[in-house]
């Protein structure tokens, strides 16, 4: 092997490196949730109240008691008494008795008395709601819905004090939902790395310039810089190191 | 099916949408390559020079005759005359004739007269750069090369006026640093997109706020913006729209 090439392992380039560089540290901010994409979680996050917080519905349908149904089919209908419409944003007015049904809207609040949803398909409204003579509308319900069914319990998605997002996670689109459903509007981070970048050759020129025979433009320090501003961080660009004399 | 269960398929829905847009228009700008990361090319881009532009060596080693070293091996090496070095971001001063060789680094111009290069690991320097009776270092050859081996050709990589990114390519990292190799800095890219998000539900309302009975927080909103940013879009978030009167 010739006199001149001396080279480092990877490892020992490395630790070399590391030996000349400060401790690391790892500052942190608080942004706003909706300003964290690609950020990085300084704290551990954990869910001020569950998630839903009301017990609500998963279909379009029926506010039923559950029991009322069983055993209704196609050919043998259950008949339920309609006694009004949950408002979406507010909670009903009113309980579901038995034998009583009200219309509810997908992410309608679960009337007091009821325990499950009959999705609309399996419904028939027999009266209409413009009746003539004053009478409560009745609802065939062709299908038995079980305690429960069509419907998302309290805490069912996240429970209060839960663990939503450990310090370090990533923050994706979806994270930034999950926190905005848990009213979650600011949020510590850590602050983006920085990356000094620095070219050397002698043989390397900026690529604005032409190059005289034998230089080339500066490729790396671009691209580079392009990678780290892609994952996340910041770039600082520091010019050419001139590793030796020009003849 | 209930009476009030009217949807439009999928095509139909889209179609209606379409119907009230004004035809979309593609506008351009230009910008500098060291910002146009993810950005979209709104021209084809040709090289404007071959890439490399002079005939370089992709090892370090020694640039030589080819056919000087043709039956060179281990147990019976071929000497050739060093007859200097190329300096980096330079074109040698000197040519290869019969029975020479110039040692030459990485990227390096190579010599007229040379038309291969030895890697360094399959040479021994005889007599050392400092000798004292001033005769010139002999180069033991190990190995023999062929025409062409270890060295790119002018326009090996880029032919002049070949398409390196056609119209409508994303810019990567890549792609910033092969425009860079070419000399251009500045690129005409297509305006980003904007995309306005509108909430509807009356049951929605903004993540900071409380959530009364039956209400919830403004997800989608900022889930989708956070989608439109990561894909290279400006976000516009609308609002909500009321849908019907609250009871």
């Amino acid at each position: 092997m010739p006199e001149f090439l001396t080279l480092l392992p990877p490892d020992d380039a490395r630790a070399l490196l590391l030996s000349h560089l400060s401790a690391s540290t790892t500052d942190s901010v608080v942004i706003d949730v909706s300003s964290s994409l690609g950020r990085i979680t300084a704290d551990d996050i954990l869910a001020p109240h569950p998630l839903p917080d009301f017990q609500r519905t998963t279909v379009d349908g029926y506010a039923v008691r559950a029991r009322d149904t069983f055993g209704a089919t196609d050919s043998l209908p259950t008949y339920l008494t309609l006694i009004g419409e949950v408002p979406m944003g507010d909670s009903p007015a009113f309980e579901i008795s038995a034998g009583q049904c009200a219309l509810i809207h997908t992410g309608g609040m679960l009337p007091n008395g009821a325990d499950a949803v009959v999705m609309l398909e399996y419904t028939q409204n027999v009266r209409g709601r413009g009746d003539l003579h004053g009478r409560p509308s009745e609802i065939e319900i062709f299908r038995a819905v079980a305690d429960g069914e069509n419907l998302i319990r309290v805490g069912e998605d996240v429970a209060q004090g839960q663990l939503v997002l450990p310090k370090g996670s990533l923050i994706r689109p979806a994270e930034i939902g999950g926190l905005m459903a848990l009213g979650i509007t600011s949020v510590r981070v850590a602050r983006k790395v920085m990356v000094g970048l620095i070219s050397t050759g002698d043989e390397v020129i900026e690529p604005s310039q032409s190059p005289r025979p034998g230089q080339v433009r500066d490729i790396n320090s671009y691209t580079l810089a392009s990678l780290v501003e892609k994952s996340g961080g910041r770039r600082n660009v520091m010019g050419f190191l001139v590793t030796s004399l020009k003849s």
